[in-house]
């Protein structure tokens, strides 16, 4: 396999939670700095996109943790653009531990957002070819969601240091509305096994979300976060009791 | 000077706000980070504590920022213990850029803390002597901040996500709570000078509390956090324009 970029990265304190553990969102944010990292060894970072009045955004993340790496363990972080098409492009994220065992993969997807119209463009070869993913007109449709039929929720509203360069509230801090509303109890007696997470729409500053989620089955739950009517994110997340 | 360390750090786009400038939260959890590896390096990190049934706790800040880091700027932070009394550990931080200039400096006050009582510890020669501080009876106090008049609050829920190893609140989410009632519109043309801040009480999961504030004149503004008829923690900020 080729184009297969790599990042040695030490745990810190602030990854993990209170159990000393990862945490989602802290795994996310550190894979999506490999591909930047990647992007800046190609020339292709936000220094080459902002003139283009260009941002990526990630549209789909399809997961699987088999282990939680805890604060102090040296982890190498691996992504791969695999493959692209006219509107998406497909990256592969997996950790290796110090061991050599693989204990996470993220499947993600990312689209190309003019940040003046907040539109998606097309996929050109000039931004994309440098990462060597293949050219395919396949198009990798997640799962599609049952409705939420009986769910309790939880207001967040957007925070000032939510936002990021794209000027909304950035794809990682989704892990954090999506997962505290189980409370403390449960997420300290259980762990995201699978996670599939869908974006729809991005969120604003200004404008508040409620977290909503329902077991669909013992531990497995899925969730939407809304805005006023409009649906922003959906997931399904399978739980390992611990 | 002795026994000062040192760590070469490069600005993640996940460090910086919207505008791609290193928030003060990140450049506390990285300094904080910086003296976890030098108590590692000297066999005094958490897991020497934690079997004492013991952590670290913050107390005070006192810190200057001359210019704020941008994303892909490499910076090295430094740390050094100076000087330590029966309860009270002062440790400073201070960061320098690529050309060498010191771009922030952070004065801060350490505490231990029993995990079980909650309560102040006696700080012992075997668990601070490593660091090589001066043992002194200096207190260094803070400055005493005069009482809100007309502020206004801003409420935050603790999330799961918000507690640390400490299993309370971290000490660097207490900034996004102190400058996120500002708003956007006043954070994007303005940067934290100075800043004083005193945390007075931890604050628990299943808390929420609120954040006040109000303009003392032109550019300084003061701040209180508060549980339920609980003073957690107060700040006084200078700012500057941009």
């Amino acid at each position: 396999m080729k184009n297969i970029f790599q990042m040695p990265y030490e745990i810190a304190y602030y990854d993990t939670d209170m159990t000393g553990k990862m945490t989602l969102e802290a795994m996310i944010r550190v894979a999506i700095l490999v591909s930047e990292k990647q992007s800046t060894a190609l020339f292709r970072d936000a220094r080459y996109l902002k003139p283009l009045n260009l941002g990526w955004v990630i549209t789909q993340y399809d997961l699987e943790v088999t282990r939680y790496p805890k604060t102090f363990e040296k982890l190498v972080f691996y992504t791969q653009a695999t493959s692209w098409n006219k509107f998406f492009c497909y990256r592969d994220f997996w950790l290796q531990d110090e061991a050599g065992t693989r204990i996470a993969t993220i499947h993600s997807t990312f689209v190309l957002m003019d940040l003046t119209s907040r539109k998606i463009k097309t996929v050109t070869e000039e931004i994309i070819a440098p990462f060597g993913g293949v050219k395919e007109n396949k198009i990798y449709r997640g799962e599609k969601l049952p409705p939420l039929m009986n769910a309790s929720g939880q207001d967040y509203r957007v925070r000032y240091f939510d936002l990021d360069g794209n000027q909304h509230v950035n794809n990682a801090k989704y892990f954090n509305w999506l997962l505290d509303p189980l409370e403390k109890d449960f997420l300290k007696g259980h762990e995201v096994k699978k996670a599939y997470v869908r974006f729809d729409k991005e969120v604003m500053y200004g404008e508040s979300i409620i977290s909503q989620h329902e077991f669909l089955e013992e531990n497995v739950t899925l969730h939407q976060i809304k805005t006023a009517g409009n649906l922003c994110a959906e997931a399904k997340i399978w739980w390992q009791e611990i």
